[in-house]
C-alpha cells in the first residue's frame, strides 16, 4: 500500500492524537477545526491527484529503495529529470490548489537530509545515512505526509545559539539516554505542521562547536509526547470562523508555532548528533532545494493571480485596454521568471557524493529573490487591475438578505452576462491571494528571508573568473 | 460653539440616526459597532487635537465667513500658506492615529465645490457659489464632519452613465420637484461615511451631454431617508470583534457601500444639477486636492511604518545592521518623496477666479503615483524587516492561557530588556499597517487609480515648450 | 574544407570587394580600417576558438546536410539539447569577446527561414526549403559568416509598408525576371556586415495583402552589386582612429546602414516572394530565436560586467564592503535571470514540422525583457561601484607624456600592488563596457524593441486556462 | 561693474595663463580648444541670460556685501525665497544649456565656507569668516566664475588621508610661511576648471586628528603657480574635434584632473587650516546645498529628455501611442520628483547661526538618490523611446556626400513634413544626452556617490520620535 487514496489519508490522520491550542483554547480533531481544515484539504489534493492520470505523470514515480511506485514527495532525486519534473508537479499543484499544501517541505527535508547524512558517515564512520534510509523505506511504505521543522525562534538575533540567556531559543539536546534523545525549543512558521504524520526536524543554521548540542536533525511522529502546536493567527480569520466569503472555497493555509517540550526520539531516528560543522550544510543544502521548490509552487499560484486579474478585468468591462495588458505582461513576466530559473536550475544540477541530486545553488536563489520582492509587485498589480472592491466589498450575507439583498445584486454588478454572485466570488477570492498573511509572508520569508538568498548567491558566485576575464579584455597582464 | 470637543462629537453622533448593516444585519448605535467604532475614534482625536496646543497650531484656523476660530476641514485655501499647512496637519494626524480619519475628503470636496461652483455660475448666472457659501457656513458653525461620496458603483466600465443596462451605475437625478431633487444610485469606499453628520455627494468623472442627469452635486445628512450604509468586510475583522489582537489598539477604518435609494435633497443644498460639463472640471479639481491630502496622510503613516520597522529591528536584536540601514533608507526616502512633493505642489499652488488656491496637479499626481506603487514596496519593506512572525503570531489569548502562556511568554522573546507583550504588540501594529486591507487598498485606489494620475499627470504638462527647447539645442530651425 | 581558420576567414574576406563608405568617405579595405577592424576581429574569434579544445564543445557540431563537422552557427536545431548548447556557446563567446560578434543573427535566421520555407511549401506547393537547405549545404561547406537584415528603415511609422509616401522605406521587390528578382530598400542597424559573406535578408514585420511584394526573404553576398554599407557613428570612435584608450583591446562592433540599390537576386537564393502571410511568422520565429541568443550573449557581457565591477572595487580598496557585495549580488542576479529563462526556454523547446526545434516564446522573451530594462541597471550599478573615474580619465597619452606623466602615475594610483595602468585599463574597459552605444542601445533595441517583448510575452500566453483555474478556486460554476 | 556681459566674460578669460594639457599635448589658450571650448560657451550662457528679461529675475539679485545688483551664484542664501529661487534658477538654465554650466559648485562652496568658517570662528576665536566675505567681496565686484574643488584622488579607499602609502593622495598643506600655505594634492572630475577665474578648494570627507594637514580650505586663481589642468576622456570626442555632428550644438562639458604641485595660497585666501573637526561639517553643508543644485539642475536637463523623446516620437510618426505616453508620463514623473524634493528642501531650509539659509538635508538627499538612479532609467526611456538610430546614425558628412548624400536623404526620411536633416539632428542630440559620460557619470556620482546620500539621507532622520509614535499606536507603555 504505498500510495493512499484522499480518504485514507484523511482516516489515517484521525488516528492521530496532537496538543494543539487555537486561539487560547485547546483543540481536539484539529484537522476539523475551521482555521485548520481548510488546509487539511489541501494536502489530500495531492493525494486525490495522484490518481488523476495527468497528476500521476508527475506526482508518482518508482521507488528504488522499496520498489513500485511512491509519492515523488517521498523520494530522492536522482536525475536532471527528477529535478525537472518536481518543479513541474509543484506548479502542476499550486495551479490546482491555489496556497500551500506544504509537502515540499518534507521532501526537500529528505534530499537535504540524504545529502548530509552520506558526507557525516563518510567523516565520521557514523550511520545516519543507512538510519535514514530505513526511515525514508517507512514513511515511502506507508505514504506519510512529512512537514520539515526549520526556522527556531531565535531570541535575540545578534547572539548564536549557545550565547543566548534562554539556551532554548533554539532548539537543541538536553539529555542522551541509550535510547535516544531528549530536545527542547520550538520553531516557528510550521505550515501545515497538523497536515503531517511525521517532522523532519533540523537546524535553522551554522554552528559553531560551542553550538553542539543545537547541531542535531531527526524524525518525529507529529504526536510524540511534548509537542505542542499553537496556531498562529492569519487574516481573514472571521471568515473561516464563520464558513462565508471565503475566496479560495475549499483550501487554506496554516502555520502554528511547534513547542518541543522535552521530546524523546529514539536513535534510529537520530540523523545528527553534535556534528556542528554540517549544520550549515544541512541548512544550505536544504534552502536550496526549498528556494527552487517555491519557484515551482509559486510560479503556479502566478498562474492564478494572472487568472484572476484577466478574469476580473473581464467581469469589469476591460478586458482589452493597453494599461491592464501591459500590467498583465508584467505579471505573467515575473511568474515566468521565478519558473524559467527554477527549470535552469534543474538543468544545472549536480550528482552529489550521496547520488542525490543538487540544484544549481545561484538560480535557485536568483529565482526566490524575485518571488521576495516583484512577486509582491505582481500582487499589488492584481490588485490595481481589480478596483477598490478587494478592499470592502459588502459580505455574501448582505446579498442574502431579504431587505438589502437585491441593492447588493444590483449595484455589485458589472457586466451583463456575469452574474453579481461571480464577480463577488473573483473579488473574494483576489482578496485572499493579495492579502492571507500565511501566503504573503512566505513570498518573502519563506525559505529564508531575502538577505539570507542574496548572501547565498554571492557565495556560491565565483568572481576569480570573471575578474579574469575582465582583466584580458582590458589587456592587463596577468601576475605569475 | 465653532469648535467641538471629542465628547461634544460623539454626542452629536448619538443624535443621527442612519440606516446601517453589517454583515447581513441591520443595527442600531453602529459608532459602537466593533467594526465600526476603530474610525469613530479615530475622528474624534481630530477634535480632541484641536485643543492641544501642537495640534491647534494646524487644526485650528480663522473663517473669513463666520469669523472666529474654525476647523481647518471645514475652510477654503486662501493662501499657499494654507495648502502647505494641510500637508502638515494631514502628516501631524496621520502620525498619531496610523490609519483614515477621513476628514480630508470633505475639505477637498469643499474646496473643489467652491472652486467649481463659481465658474457655472460665471456661465449660467446659477447662485450655486452662494448656496455652497451659506452651506459651508453652517457646517462651521457646527463643527461638521463632512464626508464626501464620489465613487460610483460604475457598472460595465466600458459604458458610459448613460450606457449602461441598469441607469443606476452611476448617481443620477430621478425627479425634479419645486422643494428639490430626487437622486437614486450608489456610491463605493465611503471611508467612514458613519463618521461624518453630512456628505458632499459629487459626480465621478467627466460627463456628456447624454449624461446630463448625472452631474449632479449636492450635500445631504448621512441619515436622509432612502440611505443605507453596508459595511464593506476587510481583512482582521475576527479581532475586532474579539477585541483582542488589534495591532492599532485604537483606531480602523471601514468603507461602506452607500445606497440612494430615491434620497431627496432640497434645492439650497443643490451645487450642480446638469451643468454636464463642470463634471469632469469638479472630479479633477477635487482628485488634485486628494492626491495632495494623500501624500500628506500617508507620509505620516510612513513615520509609523519606519517607526515600526526600526523598533521591531531593536526588539529582534538587530538594530544597526548595514542591510536593515539600507532598507530604513529607502523606505525613508519614499514617504519624503511622497510628502516633498506635497510641499511643492503647494508652493506651486495658483489662486482660482473664486479666490480659493488650487495646488499644483503635476506635483500632486507625482507624489500620488508614489503612493500607488513604491508606497508598497515600503510596506514589503516593514515585512522584510520585522520577519514572518508578522504572518502567524499566536494570540495574545495564548499568551494569557495558563496551560501554554509560559511557552508563548518564553519562546516569543527577542532581545534581553523587551517585554515579549512589547514585542508581539508591535507585530500586531505590523500585521494591521501592512494587511489591513482598506488602508492598503486606499494607497493604490485612493483618489483615483495610478492609471487616472499617470493621465493626470501628462494631461496637466505641457510638451511643447519642451519639445521647443530640444529642437533649439539640437540647432533644428523652427518653422514659420 | 568545412571549418576555416582564423587565418583563412581573414583570406576569405579580402576576395570580397563590398562598397563601403565610411565618415562621408568611400573605403577600401574596409576590413582594416580602425573603425570596422574591431568586429573582424571578434568573429575571427568564432573560427580561432573553434580550435580550441574547450570552444570546440560547443562551436562545432555534425551536419546532417554535409556530413562531418561545421560551425554550430550554421547549422539547424536537432534537438532540446542543441538550443541549450546554442546558449552556452553564446555565453562563452562573449565572455571572451565581451562585445558583439554577430553571427548569432546568421544562425536564428537560418533557423527561422528553415522552419518556414518548410510551412509555406506545405501550402503553396513552393520549393523553397529544399533551396534553402541546397544554399546551407554552400555556406557549410565553406564555412561562411552570415549576417542577417531584418530592419527596415521604416519612414513614417504609423504607415504600413504599401502605404508609406515613399515605396522604398520597407525592402520590396521591384522586377521580376526569369532569372531571379530586384529589390530595393535599405536595412539600419546592420551589425557587422562587413564581417560577413553573405546575407540573409528578411521582413521586418508581418504584411497583409497590400504589401504582397514586401514579403520577400533571400539570400545574397555581402558585396553584390548595389549594396552600400554606410558606416553609422558610435560613441569613442576618437580612441579607435587614435588606437589608444580602446578599453576592450582587441575587439569593437559597428552597424552600418545598409543600402539595396536594385539589386539581383538570382531565383535560388529566394526564399519568400509574395507569400505576404507567412511574413509575420518569419519575423516571430527569428525574434523568438534572437532574443534567446541574447540572453546567452548578455550573460557573459554580464560575466565581463561583474568581473570589471569585482576588479576595479578591488583596485579601488573597498573589494568586501556590504554595500558593493550588495550591488554585485543585484548585478549578478539579472544576468543569471536572463542566462537561466534561456535555458529554460531550450528546456521547453518544441519541434516544429520542418523537424527544426524551436524555443518556447515567452521565456525568451522574457529574458529579453530584462535585457531591455534591468541590464540597463546592471551597468549603471557598474558605474556607481567603479566611481567618477569612468567619466573623465586623462589619457594613456598623458600617463606617456615626460612632464606629466609622472603626475599621472601617482594620482591615479589605487591600492599598492596594482599597477597605475592596469586600474587606467580597467577604467577604460569600463567606460567601454558602459558607454559604446552600439552595444548599449542594443541591449535595448536589438532582436526588436521591448514594446515588441511584451506584445510577443502576452500573445503567446494563454489566458484560458489560467482564468478557469482562478473560477474554479473561487467556486465559480462553469458556463455550459 | 558687478555684471559683466558674455564679452567680458570671454575677455577676462583670455587675460588668464592656465597650465593645460589634453590628451599628452599641452595646450595654450585652452578655452578656445574644440574640447574645452563647448563648456565655456555654456558658462557664457550666465552672463548673457543674466542680461535677458526673464533670465534676470533669476539669475540677478541685490548683495549686502557690496550693495547693487550681483550674479546669484555669487551670493549667500539670506532666505527661504532665496533658496527657493536658486532651484528653479538652475532649471531655467539647464533648460537653456542642455549640460553643465559649473558656477552652481562656486555657489554651494560659498554658502557652506560661510556657514562653516562662522562655526569654526566661534570655537577657535579665528577670523575666516571676515576673510572669506572679503574674499566674496572681490568676487562679487569682479563678477568671476568661481569652480570649486573637493574631490581627492583618494588613492586606496580603505586608508584614510594620513594613512596613505603616499601622503599626497588627499590635498594638504606641505609647508606654512609668514606668507601663507603651500598644499599639494589633486582634484579629480574638476568640472569647467578652466571656464572660471578662480577655485574654492576644500576637504573631500571628515578628518581625525591625525589628518589634520589635510583639513584645508582655500581660495586660488585658475593659473595659480604650479596648477596642472589635465582633460579627462570623455564619449564623443570625435564629433567636438571635426565640428560635426555634436547633437547639442553648441555647449558641452568636460572634467579635469587638477594637479596642485605645491601651490602658494596667502593667508588672507585660507578660510580653514587644521581644525579637523570642522573638515565633516563643511563637505556635509555643501553636499546638502549640491544636491539639491542637482536636483535644479538636472531636472532642467530633464526637461530637455522629455522634450526630445515627444519630439521623435513626433518625427518617427508615434506621437500618441498608448506605450509612448506610458514612458514619458514616467519619465516627467521622475524629473517633477527630483524638483519637487529640492523645492521642498527649500521651504524646509533653516537659518544657520551665520545668518545663511541650509537646505533641508533629508529632501535634497531624496532628490539626490532620484538622479542616481532612476535618472538613469528616464535616460534609457528616452532610448527605447527614439530607436536604434541613437546608436548609429550616418555622419552629417554621409548626408553631404555628392555620391550618396540622396541616398542618405532618403533613407533616414520620418515623418513627410519633417526634414531628414531635423530628424538626424534630434537623434544626435539624444545620443549626446544618453552617452556623453561627463553628463551621466556626473548624475551617478556628481555631489557623492548614491551611497552617500543614503548615508546622510539616514543620518540626518531622526528615528526615536517615529518608534515612539508607533509604540503609541501599538498600545506599548513607555518606561521610564
Amino acid at each position: 500500500m504505498a500510495l493512499k487514496t484522499a480518504e485514507q489519508y484523511y482516516s489515517s490522520l484521525r488516528q492521530l492524537n496532537p496538543t494543539v491550542y487555537v486561539l487560547g483554547e485547546k483543540v481536539e480533531n484539529a484537522i476539523d477545526h475551521p482555521l485548520i481544515k481548510g488546509q487539511v484539504a489541501g494536502v489530500a489534493q495531492t493525494y486525490a491527484l495522484a490518481q488523476d492520470p495527468e497528476g500521476k505523470e508527475l506526482l508518482v514515480a518508482e521507488s528504488r529503495l522499496i520498489g513500485g511506485e511512491v509519492s515523488r514527495f517521498l523520494r530522492l532525486h536522482e536525475s536532471v529529470d527528477d529535478l525537472l519534473v518536481k518543479v513541474k508537479m509543484l506548479r502542476f499543484l499550486s495551479q490546482r490548489i491555489g496556497t500551500c499544501y506544504m509537502r515540499c517541505t518534507g521532501m526537500d527535508a529528505s534530499n537535504a537530509i540524504g545529502v548530509v547524512t552520506y558526507e557525516v558517515d563518510k567523516k565520521y564512520d557514523t550511520n545516519y545515512h543507512e538510519r535514514f534510509l530505513n526511515y525514508l523505506k517507512y514513511v515511502q511504505q506507508n505514504d506519510l505526509v512529512i512537514w520539515s521543522g526549520l526556522t527556531d525562534v531565535k531570541g535575540d538575533r545578534s547572539l548564536r545559539p549557545s550565547a543566548q540567556a534562554d539556551p532554548d531559543m533554539y532548539l537543541h539536546i538536553v539529555d542522551k539516554t541509550k535510547d535516544g534523545i531528549i530536545v527542547r525549543g520550538a520553531k516557528l512558521h510550521q505550515s501545515g505542521s497538523l497536515c503531517a504524520h511525521e517532522g523532519l526536524i533540523m537546524p535553522t543554521r551554522e554552528m559553531r562547536e560551542g553550538d553542539k548540542d543545537y547541531a542535531v536533525c531527526f524524525a518525529t511522529p507529529v504526536d510524540a509526547e511534548g509537542i505542542i502546536h499553537v496556531y498562529g493567527r492569519g487574516t481573514l480569520e472571521a471568515r473561516a470562523l464563520e464558513g462565508i466569503d471565503l475566496g479560495n472555497v475549499e483550501f487554506s493555509k496554516f502555520c502554528p508555532l511547534v513547542i518541543f517540550d522535552n521530546v524523546f526520539v529514539p536513535w534510529e531516528k537520530v540523523f545528527l548528533c553534535g556534528e556542528y560543522e554540517f549544520a550549515g550544510e544541512l541548512v544550505r543544502t536544504f534552502g536550496d532545494y526549498h528556494r527552487q521548490s517555491h519557484g515551482g509552487c509559486k510560479s503556479g499560484v502566478g498562474d492564478i493571480l494572472v487568472g484572476a486579474a484577466a478574469a476580473i478585468a473581464e467581469y469589469n468591462g476591460i478586458p482589452n485596454i493597453s494599461h491592464i495588458n501591459a500590467k498583465l505582461t508584467e505579471m505573467i513576466k515575473t511568474c515566468q521568471t521565478m519558473y524559467g530559473c527554477c527549470i535552469a536550475s534543474s538543468v544545472e544540477g549536480k550528482k552529489s557524493d550521496s547520488g542525490i541530486y543538487l540544484v544549481d545553488s545561484v538560480l535557485a536563489n536568483t529565482s526566490k529573490l524575485y518571488e521576495g520582492k516583484e512577486y509582491h509587485e505582481v500582487i499589488r498589480l492584481l490588485v490595481e487591475i481589480a478596483g477598490g472592491l478587494v478592499a470592502d466589498l459588502p459580505s455574501e450575507k448582505d446579498l442574502h438578505n431579504p431587505e438589502i439583498g437585491h441593492f447588493i445584486e444590483k449595484y455589485l454588478k458589472g457586466v451583463a452576462d456575469v452574474p453579481t454572485e461571480d464577480r463577488m466570488r473573483m473579488f473574494r477570492l483576489i482578496e485572499k491571494l493579495a492579502f492571507e498573511t500565511r501566503d504573503i509572508v512566505s513570498n518573502i520569508h519563506g525559505g529564508g528571508s531575502p538577505e539570507a538568498h542574496r548572501m547565498s548567491l554571492l557565495r556560491d558566485t565565483d568572481l576569480e573568473p570573471k575578474k579574469k576575464l575582465a582583466r584580458k579584455l582590458a589587456g592587463i597582464k596577468e601576475k605569475d
